[in-house]
């Protein structure tokens, strides 16, 4: 079942990282050690119980919280700061998912050695351990962490160490515009990490909490796609991406040579999609692949985007499409409200935004009422006659040029009798901008290519 | 928020549709005519109960039944079949998502007029109708039709003709294996349709009830991938199709000009999704376009199909990478056995094929057990040392010719250090081929591209 090159574990991991199998060798040992002082019966509450029994199985730093008291816990990060404090104290703070938390070492006879500390004060931050510690709960609140307990480290393992130098902080590419100014207002020396940088880099952009909302709520949107147009009897497909012909109508397309045959990359589904209502389908939508190869470089556009496409039959007229529109976004808005409200709020720390104001219902007009909005508004409106030939205009430029035997069976299929049928179409990263009142489409791309960058 | 060129409603039919507006007049004008019949009290059951009344709404026709029985229908479908007997009777098969109705036109004074029998029974197949009748009960079984009912006809409208002669006949795209066979031993003259005119003809083709099953478990297959990863934490990503880079390692991929960058389309997402859990998205899966440009022309390989990605952290070893894939496919073939029961039966009538078996759990062997299975099955292992050689001489051939400067933004990606990971990737047209027995993935895709094929 598995695709030739495709059918594959991976077990992957960086060089740097301990020998597994060693690990969980001593980790059996000690968890029989602790085994065997558990069985002694403890006949009361005693402060130090966090120094024995068996060690408990991972817990998520957002997890860790005052209920663990004096509990040991066993957590995996990355070290998002680490500094010492003299020579006998260290700190560090560990990240995990946009939670942090901070991390105590302490020189002590026969638990924390000066070499353990220097140790995990000197790891590169982003490198991620492995640390087993007790939960402490300080008297005054804690500044540089989002938890409010403290971790007393009694071991630190390395599972996989950065470079010593990364060239951007996730500390500086967390930062909101605000803070940055503020900091600079206050005579402060601080690090803005523009847009390209963040994009060299991405996969430490990636892990800021923003970006780890963003494209959450991404997939949020296209699940909702989903549902909501299942529960109305849609299905999806997938059309090819790979098609015949070429650009001779001026249109920007990707060209290529398909063993032989010129092909392109398409650039909507439209064809494919009427296509499969012409096969009976009924009720399709599609989420794919679209490419451009448009040279504008605006922060509107990339070469390659995600489209949510749908297409139905309907019986009387096209306003039975309009009510899938209008349910369409209503539930995904609603559903975002509702459902992504920890999302909405790590983006807004960052990129502060208004909530999107929609309507339950797109108001429809008629054609004269329409008329008559352009014309209270001052746009000269000469009469109806006038606006349907500007119409027709436009019409006729939109089929100019194109190679008609390139969509020969397109032609064909409507020679087979169709239903009446319409459809829409909408990229996926411009609803997340547009929702989350962010100005660039490069930030809900997760590897944005435009005509200067195809790389990452 | 609508897409450049994929803003738009289309309201489109075929050219001899005629004008839904008369049409709309028309019916509300007949609407108020009944509504004026019905407020006369009617005092007992009467058999002429379907001559007056509202008009219903549009019924589906796999749900006119014996329920229906003297109740006036509306339904639109293709006219299956059609066929005059003498001069006053015309018989006609309407079918819509492969259920199928026989509709009777008698000639009566002052109802069906010979020329409308002639009108209803000369239409090309194939081509789309609105019919207005009665439901009646025959005494015999009816055989031409799914649907054990008839429909007296009233009123009939061609809302879209198709050409007079189709390239293929439904019927016969329709029929099994053994269905031909018979016939032909019967001495009878049959048609069979071969793929090769199948795709070239891939609208008329997909009508079959068996494609319009199949497309339909192909979307459930997509829907139980991201239900039940969804369900362990995963979400879902888009990585870049259109990649830097060329095959000069000798790797079959589509080669273009990205702006003056030699470029390539994705054989996987793998790179990319390692990246994404470099960049701490710890549980993500794709679904996207996957290209390949092998010359193959075999009955499981196509240029471009959908991959289905999976990419997780792990914390101990790649065993909890198996148990997403155990669960995830006992989750899927378990649901499309429970909720795909209907279209499963229509594709066994047209393919016969035995259940798919499948473990609860996937046997987990150590590497001394498979060498001992191997030993036992009669094939030659001198050693484990023998095996690993010849392991890492394949993996030797797998990094082979790869030009790493168009792979370093994932090699940098592990300085930035990774938690260890593991993934697996699967393709979707396979999985239904396999599932369902089919033995061709030109049956699976939608619109197959192979090197002899581009179009449609």
């Amino acid at each position: 079942m598995l695709q030739k090159n495709a059918g594959y574990f991976e077990q992957k991991g960086c060089e740097e990282r301990s020998s597994k199998k060693e690990k969980a060798l001593k980790r059996q040992q000690e968890a029989a050690a602790a085994a065997a002082l558990a069985a002694a019966s403890i006949e009361e509450a005693d402060p130090l119980s966090g120094n024995y029994g068996e060690w408990p199985k991972w817990t998520e730093i957002g997890l860790v919280n005052e209920s663990l008291k004096n509990k040991p816990v066993l957590v995996r990060g990355r070290i998002h700061t680490n500094r010492p404090v003299g020579k006998n104290i260290g700190f560090l703070v560990l990240r995990e998912e946009g939670f942090t938390i901070q991390c105590v070492l302490t020189v002590a006879e026969n638990l924390i050695s000066r070499q353990m500390a220097k140790f995990a004060t000197s790891l590169s931050k982003e490198s991620i351990v492995d640390i087993q510690g007790i939960v402490s709960v300080p008297d005054a609140p804690i500044k540089g962490a989002t938890q409010q307990v403290e971790l007393q480290v009694r071991k630190i393992y390395a599972i996989c160490k950065a470079v010593p130098t990364l060239p951007l902080n996730i500390v500086d590419a967390t930062r909101s515009e605000a803070d940055i100014e503020k900091a600079l207002q206050d005579g402060g020396q601080i690090v803005r990490v523009n847009q390209d940088t963040r994009l060299n880099f991405r996969v430490l952009d990636m892990r800021t909490p923003a970006n780890l909302a963003i494209f959450r709520i991404q997939s949020h949107v296209e699940d909702i796609f989903r549902e909501f147009l299942k529960s109305q009897g849609f299905f999806g497909i997938h059309t090819p991406k790979l098609i015949e012909g070429t650009s001779e109508g001026g249109a920007s397309v990707f060209e290529l040579d398909y063993f032989g045959t010129p092909a392109c990359l398409a650039q909507s589904p439209q064809l494919y999609k009427q296509m499969a209502i012409c096969g009976d389908f009924r009720r399709i939508f599609e989420i794919g692949s679209v490419f451009r190869a448009e040279k504008s470089s605006t922060p509107r556009h990339v070469c390659e985007f995600i489209g949510l496409d749908v297409e139905m039959e309907f019986k009387e007229d096209y306003s039975e499409v309009m009510d899938v529109v209008d349910g369409l976004f209503v539930a995904m808005f609603d559903s975002l409200n509702k459902n992504c409200q920890k999302e909405l709020e790590a983006i807004g720390k960052q990129y502060p935004f208004e909530p999107l104001k929609y309507l339950r219902e797109t108001p429809r007009l008629t054609f004269e009422e329409r008329v008559q909005m352009l014309k209270e508004a001052g746009v000269e409106v000469e009469s109806l006659g006038d606006l349907n030939i500007e119409m027709e205009r436009k019409l006729g430029k939109l089929s100019h040029g194109i190679d008609l035997k390139s969509i020969e069976s397109y032609i064909d299929a409507f020679r087979y009798a169709t239903h009446p049928h319409g459809g829409f179409g909408v990229g996926l990263e411009r609803i997340v901008m547009l929702f989350c009142g962010l100005k660039n489409i490069r930030k809900t791309s997760l590897f944005p290519h435009d005509p200067q960058r195809i790389t990452p």
